[in-house]
């Protein structure tokens, strides 16, 4: 496990310093492209190159089930995450269409359905176990299984690279996740659960209400703090798809792909990353800020502002792969914009 | 002119509940797409299709100078509209880059550039004067330049309905344009210049300062409020292509084509041709909050909420060139995803 600290590939000061003077000669007034102007800036030094490339982007929806749902959490049956996952390997769902849409590669990982699944089309079977186990009565996770979950996420990142991607998406589907991510969220940023909490696939006020009961009785049980060892802290609240992802945000980084965050799961991943490595949160653009829970909240706490805000609360990697096409805009126009001195156009 | 109180095509209530009841049955819960749930169908009743389309959509920028250049109110200089005409003929600026990534055709008509342009590819020469008038001084438009400008944009928008389009974008170009849409704005929405004048190309505090004290002055001379004829407005202070793109907005409400407006000129021109034909905002899209001035106060005035929010202030049509993507991948979405039935996925 010594590759989780392993150091994350240097940042290029110098790309970033090329592409910031390069924004400076394309025809607009300086700055009038906002957010689109940072995105191209931070992404060359992620990449060392002046002109970052979006071309090739990779997502990959981890999905798994958890034990949490024998607390009665979620508004919709555990069984939903197999069919859900047939459903990606079919093209149906919404990570598919935008990811075609986007002209990303798609790649699903089973890290841990209730009952093992057939084999599909586009799933790679990495079913550690059948499930996470319910956190409201112990850890979630073995040491073993976790270490085994950050591996899955490890391996996806580096498939991703080998495929020369520059872009990496995670996407989830596991019905209770957010539980889980809450969980997570609440004791690394030190916050009440009732704040956190969301209702999910769309629980009513009452299964809202049941769900912060069963969470903070679950947060009392494991007396965890955002101090705890981060190994800790996963082990006894993560799922084994919020693990992998946090491996994969972490390798990506490690390997210099730009890291397309998604929305409240993925950014609970990416918080207990952060933790384990603080520099992480430079490689991570936020996609969206999701309807969910107190999503701003732990974006703030990474300096993450978010592409888009459009009231998605889907999951699945959704709005990363919808937001991938604001990237691919912002590098567009940073390489192909003419400039003053080409365009013969007056400056300021 | 009578064509421009002519009916809009009308709104199609039945493909409207078609696409709502259609998006009941993909699988994801309820409404968790958020907005790219109410674009689809919002775009399902102006196309009268239970499935809309955006496969093709037309921008144009329409260009033109301001007679208001002579107060000294913008950074950069009046000859960068005809530099950018150029440019956008070649291909070079924001907005051709981005209509490029999402596939829309980009057509540029100039209005009326202080100076008649050579022959440029992409460019259509409708130039009805030499710009306007210096509106701190007396009108900006003379009735018959007025109505020559709407009868451009009328043209524009048929152009697009006969190339097949169903989304229609407008963009501007012309320096010291938002001056004139702020004072439009000022007017429409009885808001003071302080309050509603930002910083157009770059203006620094003493620059901001002077242009909101012109447009105070020309406001005192012009005398007029929100109830005020709209002709005698937009003849008082409308820019040549702001005039323009609000007949062309118009026209493509009347021929059942969904409206992208941009950013703060653009929503300056919806805001006049909302006066004109109040049900107009029920066929507008708004591609995000531009940094420039009280945007957000005009956005609320037609009840648009903005697609980005990405602190762009570049004009040209780019806010809306981007935001397409969004209305493309919301229509994808809406078309491509998988029923519940279809996939097989268990429902709440």
């Amino acid at each position: 496990m010594s590759w989780l600290t392993a150091p994350l590939h240097p940042l290029n000061s110098q790309a970033r310093a090329a592409a910031q003077a390069r924004q400076g000669t394309l025809t607009k007034p300086a700055g009038s492209l906002g957010m689109l102007e940072e995105i191209a800036i931070r992404m060359a030094a992620v990449q060392g190159l002046e002109i970052p490339k979006a071309d090739k982007s990779q997502v990959v929806v981890f999905a798994a089930d958890h034990g949490i749902c024998a607390q009665g959490v979620s508004a919709f049956p555990q069984v939903v995450t197999a069919e859900m996952v047939r459903n990606f390997s079919r093209g149906g769902a919404a990570v598919c269409v935008l990811s075609r849409q986007q002209g990303a590669a798609l790649e699903v990982v089973n890290v841990g359905t209730v009952s093992a699944l057939e084999n599909l089309p586009g799933v790679v079977d990495a079913r550690i176990s059948n499930g996470s186990a319910d956190f409201s009565q112990g850890p979630a996770l073995s040491a073993p299984q976790l270490a085994a979950a950050l591996q899955v996420g490890k391996e996806a990142a580096e498939r991703a690279a080998a495929k020369g991607a520059q872009i990496f998406v995670a996407g989830e589907m596991g019905i209770g996740n957010t539980s889980s991510a809450a969980a997570l969220a609440c004791v690394l940023l030190n916050c009440p659960v009732a704040e956190m909490a969301g209702r999910g696939t769309g629980l009513n006020d009452a299964g809202l209400q049941h769900k912060i009961h069963v969470l903070e009785n679950a947060l009392k049980l494991h007396q965890l703090h955002a101090a705890s060892e981060p190994m800790a802290i996963m082990q006894a609240l993560g799922g084994l798809e919020i693990a992998a992802i946090a491996g994969a945000y972490i390798r990506a980084a490690q390997l210099g792909l730009v890291v397309l965050v998604d929305g409240f799961i993925t950014t609970a991943a990416a918080l207990w990353a952060n933790a384990v490595q603080p520099q992480l949160k430079e490689y991570l653009f936020f996609a969206h800020q999701s309807a969910e829970g107190a999503h701003g909240k732990m974006l703030s706490a990474l300096n993450g502002r978010p592409l888009l805000q459009l009231d998605m609360r889907l999951g699945e990697g959704s709005g990363a792969a919808l937001a991938l096409s604001i990237l691919q805009n912002a590098c567009a126009l940073h390489a192909d914009m003419a400039t003053f001195a080409s365009a013969g156009v007056s400056e300021q």
